[in-house]
């Protein structure tokens, strides 16, 4: 068996599938460590959140189960990522 | 023509794709207006733009002409997110 043969689209596809998803588990880390999400767009935030969502609805719709599980476990940290925001965004800073 | 003939379930995929995208556009314009992106997990950013040239390989591999659009916008998106950042983290700050 070729290295051809091992290497489909699909590979590609399950390995972008595994890195979009699970690049945002640093961003929590790092969100929970440093207690500070001030540069991360909210806007940004909601948008990708919405869109996650619809992502999930497609995915119900066309019993579409790898795209069902990748935008969960997206979905989730982002959300996260979300909530962490707005804990320590109603902390006082010494900004302007 | 009813309603559930208009809303098939890739209008939900084709919104999904579109906010996913240019959700990204409010945090390039944050970073460049802030000049700060030091909340920003640049290993995220790293995974994640990793992962989205996997997809782009996916793409063209499949011939999956709205996942190539969708990714190419997502990845130049982040890119430019990257580079702002590395930018803006070499000035020097007040923080420990």
């Amino acid at each position: 068996m070729g290295i051809d043969q091992l290497i489909t689209p699909n590979t590609f596809g399950f390995i972008a599938a595994a890195l979009t998803t699970i690049a945002f588990i640093p961003q929590v880390i790092k969100t929970w460590k440093s207690k500070k999400a001030d540069d991360v767009s909210i806007v940004m935030l909601l948008m990708f959140i919405t869109g996650l969502l619809f992502w999930i609805i497609y995915a119900i719709e066309t019993n579409a189960f790898p795209v069902l599980i990748a935008n969960i476990i997206t979905f989730t940290l982002n959300v996260t990522i979300l909530i962490l925001k707005l804990i320590y965004g109603k902390r006082p800073t010494t900004a302007g």
